[in-house]
């Protein structure tokens, strides 16, 4: 089956794209590069430049080979759906998206998420930590973050069963069991990690990051407000949010997103030389930010545009400081920028800020209010940035149905 | 090349272990199962029943076929080593330990570290948080724990690169970033999971525990105490632990250790249902406790000898409590029991406790004293349990040394 190409500057999956994933079509598990509304069977292509390792089941094989086999991929690829002679030879490789299955695009092996947004961290601190400075000590000093469950991280579309476990109302002398009342989203950028695995004790730079950043996708990660509220001190945020974290299946690479780089919006105090972002050639930082915009739809109302370009601190010093102490990292590494939450009420990227705790439920177009996430409930991320001469780069979607406990 | 067998019950690695490890030899990498000072090369044996599993350079495989076939694997390893008419046979298979190369014997699917011991956790709050009670109000009703890096659990022997990072000594307004000046260890087991994947949404119950618990190794959670104490609030330790985390060679399992089982020393308050154990056809409990005396020797210096039958929480609540909001496991995921401490100063895990933070420096065999460690340091974590019929279950040793910061 094939489908017909009408690419244009304004298709945000058109030729300055070209994002990866991996999808099944005829009983076969393989990588695949998004164009249109196809999906480009790229294993399949004649004289495929990594064929090899685009025909297994996740990205990773390809995420081991480095920054120089990406970019000979993304020429050769440009080469391949921009010139309309190897149309034919093209089409024959495309797959409708209606009639695929998209999976995981990787195997994931550390997940790391971060607190990267100076607006998220804020509201979290004035809402859980009302009686202290919303912003830890630290907090302008380092990209805080912490380990979360690899194995659940999951595609776009899975069902997300509403998760059990402890918290203690207010109201109660001990906790109480049963299903999380406070069920919430975190809407953030995943950020890919690939090429060779760096050694045990050797910091990967700054400098050296974008080597190591392959691409990002759009995550949630789903978290159960009262069962993290119990839990969490003092070591950190666990079952309130290793239930479940569900991806974008598109990864959209760092060369897509080459025309969305911004600068940061400024750090202050400077932060120590490990975090310092340098001049590169174009006169921009190896401390950079991205352009992307983002909005979060909650049973078909959009509740949120949170705009990536506020994040206070940069892929790349997420990168380095997670390394800074010599642990290593491997392809299929993938970490979290936090919520994205920006200025204004319109622009935070979790319910508990949009809802203040649940003290100004928010009001959806069939007329119903939430603080929450219900039962039957579905969330849809998106997000598109900035691509060179007015095109459009889609980030695609991030979908979730919450399902009754168990 | 072959060697001689000499098993007696008091052989920490007789009839009664059969612990399982990853070793190379003549180029190739595979599971062994040691025996006395020597390796079973498992998989070269005619008609082992698993073979195919066992010619792999890692645990992952056997781990996923579950407890019918560990148990299927033991009885098989028991008949071959406990009858003499096959002792010709075994010889042929036997490959000294100094010959081979102990491998990590898992590839970690996801690290979790708890933080089961209540003398722990109480000396630790004392230390970090003099002005609060000593344990937080969630302790006494949940395991607490958080995910460590899976990536960068290394095998007994790895040397350890003193982690740099940033700290912030009272004395100085902002962090300063150099090399960890409060380098520790903490003694913990670690139990290996196994057994066919869970389904999310599906917690794991105390009774199900079992078929999950394949076995134990011995942990050095190598801590940065400076590192930790700078960056944990609020989200918990990151760089301060996720630099590296050493385990023992050879997996013990829980076969091996049935004999060794105890019931706890008690729990107060009474745990909610999921955390609660229930008698079992032995009369014993789902909630069990295990007798292994453990000792920490420091350049050659026993410092400490942690009883690990002191511990809170046990095994299997730890694994139905990280599994009860639904979150999956995978053969090959790893949990930490936290540190081990036991009520005496002589029975501390970590060097934070046996120094209190510094103020009651070790003296070592040698004349010199310790607070931390200093490079070419050396930290030996060794453990035994008892068996059936007076025999000696060995847990082997965890090494690491510490080389100067890069």
């Amino acid at each position: 089956m094939t489908t017909k190409l009408d690419l244009t500057t304004s298709d945000p999956f058109g030729v300055q794209n070209l994002p990866y994933g991996v999808f099944t079509h005829g009983g076969h598990t393989r990588v695949g590069v998004r164009l249109d509304n196809s999906v480009l069977d790229v294993c399949s292509v004649p004289d495929a430049p990594f064929a090899d390792a685009w025909a297994t089941p996740s990205l990773n094989a390809f995420l081991a080979l480095g920054r120089e086999s990406w970019t000979t991929a993304r020429t050769w690829l440009q080469d391949l759906v921009g010139d309309g002679d190897e149309r034919p030879t093209i089409e024959q490789h495309l797959i409708p998206l209606a009639d695929v299955q998209m999976e995981m695009p990787l195997v994931v092996g550390d997940y790391v998420d971060f607190y990267a947004s100076e607006h998220h961290a804020t509201n979290v601190g004035r809402i859980f930590r009302p009686d202290s400075e919303p912003l830890t000590p630290n907090w302008k000093h380092l990209p805080i973050g912490y380990h979360g469950r690899s194995g659940t991280v999951v595609v776009s579309g899975t069902d997300i069963v509403r998760p059990s476990g402890q918290r203690k109302p207010p109201t109660e002398p001990t906790p109480v069991f049963g299903p999380s009342v406070r069920l919430d989203i975190e809407a953030e950028l995943g950020f890919v990690v690939g090429g060779a695995p760096s050694r045990l004790g050797e910091p990967v730079s700054l400098a050296e990051a974008d080597d190591h950043l392959f691409g990002v996708v759009l995550l949630n990660d789903w978290s159960a407000r009262d069962i993290q509220a119990w839990e969490y001190v003092p070591l950190g945020p666990f079952l309130g949010k290793s239930f479940a974290t569900t991806i974008s299946p598109w990864v959209v690479t760092m060369d897509a997103l080459r025309a969305a780089r911004v600068p940061l919006l400024g750090q202050d105090p400077e932060p120590l030389p490990y975090l310092r972002g340098e001049p590169t050639d174009d006169g921009a930082s190896t401390a950079y930010g991205l352009d992307i915009d983002y909005e979060v739809e909650w049973n078909g109302t959009v509740v949120s545009r949170p705009p990536y370009r506020t994040m206070y601190w940069s892929p790349a010093q997420m990168l380095a400081h997670l390394t800074v102490n010599g642990a290593t990292i491997r392809p299929g590494d993938l970490f979290g920028s936090g919520t994205i939450s920006g200025p204004e009420k319109a622009q935070r990227g979790s319910f508990l800020e949009l809802s203040w705790s649940g003290q100004e439920p928010i009001r959806l177009d069939d007329g119903s209010t939430r603080a929450f996430l219900e039962d039957g409930d579905t969330v849809v991320l998106r997000a598109v940035a900035p691509g060179p001469d007015g095109a459009v780069i889609g980030l695609g979607e991030c979908t979730g149905t919450i399902t009754p406990a168990r």
